[in-house]
């Protein structure tokens, strides 16, 4: 019998060119060569390959980008294999690389998609405010070094909370531009709290779904919110303009990491 | 007038062949070779000599070993520069790698010296304990998957407070060996808590000195307690016996990191 098994994934974004792996695919991992980029993704499929002895297709909840960490990343394969969960977990550990852990394996309804089932996700993005840089913090959280004004950051993502279309802050997508169809670009923000640790600024959101750089383009904005480059009232006008230009600068991949999906 | 700067330091150890520049030392950082090592005091020196044009020698108040962490290790140089303080540490920041950040700079009383002023360091270790990895942790903790009895590790720590003889937890200084005096091997531990948050245990142990290799040594012996490899009133004798060979294993450098220096 098939079984679906779902993986919980921690990684350490900072030497992964990202989840996914990269097209033109060479389905055998042990034939890919060393000049095809590292990637999350293809490093769980090599020790899926190693303990399986067969090539499995392995599915995210979604694709982070290069230098984006996750503590909570979600994948599912299929397999006849009858090997029990925890053993599963712990021949990947010993198979994988040290900047990535299976957290969990476990095996789920036969229905379970990682992508399709997705009922929200979390992303976290960290901040060192402090006017001298973090060097033990450097691959996971981006320094600022002038103060952030967290009540006006506050005020101003208000507006973003709820079903909203977050065109202005979606970038377009290599992945999706050929296909030509154009992109449904609403989704529903439930949760973004703005949170002060000591020098540590945490931002955390949690969506139905991302688009792409969408927690990127937010933060980007915030932060020129924070450090009064933008007036008040920006980020309600940037929404309402439904154009990628009206919004900030894309905040850099190094400060955020995936946390949690939710099914 | 010379003026006396002292700097806190904060560094990342993975990259580094520990604190202190290895002899033979060639006097101008500009002259030496790739193949030197890379070490902190190293990397500073090349700022400094950056900054002020010359030579200066960077004192610090002691080694770390390769792949120790600090957020407080403690150096200081002399200079007849009038640049002040913050300006100096920005200059430093800005010529340093990422992986080392100097915290402040500040001027201090002539007679100040980094290392003979010492009044205590603190050391914490770092231990992630869980039956699965920790991805992300991988340079800044220990991993150890079976449970540590953490009550009886405190109990046996008990014995280590105060003023010692630590024979037992040192292992013979190469940088000292050559000089063959005996060196002398009493310290006074101030503070020695292990506290739990989460998964994570940490170990903060506070003393007048640490003979090399100390804190790893007595970290190694406190993780076979706590795993109960050594049964109980094994602290006590290995002590008494002033002999390394009585002790557990070192602890791996990568879970240690140097808090802070008091003087």
């Amino acid at each position: 019998m098939t079984r679906t098994i779902k993986l919980t994934i921690e990684y350490d974004g900072t030497q992964f060119n990202g989840w996914q792996i990269q097209t033109p695919r060479t389905p055998d991992p042990s034939l890919r060569t060393p000049s095809e980029s590292r990637t999350v993704q293809g490093e769980l499929e090599k020790a899926l390959q190693k303990i399986f002895k067969q090539n499995i297709l392995l599915t995210g909840s979604g694709r982070t980008d290069s230098g984006v960490h996750a503590l909570g990343q979600v994948a599912h394969f299929k397999t006849r294999s009858t090997m029990p969960e925890e053993e599963m977990r712990n021949a990947l550990n010993a198979n994988l690389p040290e900047d990535i852990s299976v957290r969990e394996a476990v095996e789920a309804a036969s229905g379970f998609h990682a992508q399709y089932s997705v009922k929200s996700k979390t992303y976290r993005y960290t901040i060192h405010n402090h006017s001298v840089r973090c060097a033990q913090q450097r691959y996971y959280a981006l320094h600022i070094s002038r103060p952030l004004d967290l009540r006006r950051m506050r005020a101003e993502a208000q507006c973003l909370i709820g079903r909203r279309d977050f065109k202005s802050f979606t970038a377009s997508d290599p992945a999706k531009r050929k296909s030509g169809k154009r992109e449904n670009t609403i989704r529903i923000i439930k949760r973004l709290n703005i949170r002060k640790k000591g020098d540590t600024i945490l931002i955390d959101i949690e969506a139905n779904g991302f688009l792409y750089k969408m927690v990127r383009n937010i933060v980007g904005t915030l932060l020129e919110i924070g450090l009064k480059k933008l007036e008040k009232g920006s980020m309600r006008k940037i929404l309402a303009q439904k154009n990628r230009h009206a919004a900030g600068t894309t905040a850099k991949a190094k400060g955020l990491c995936l946390l949690e999906v939710r099914y």
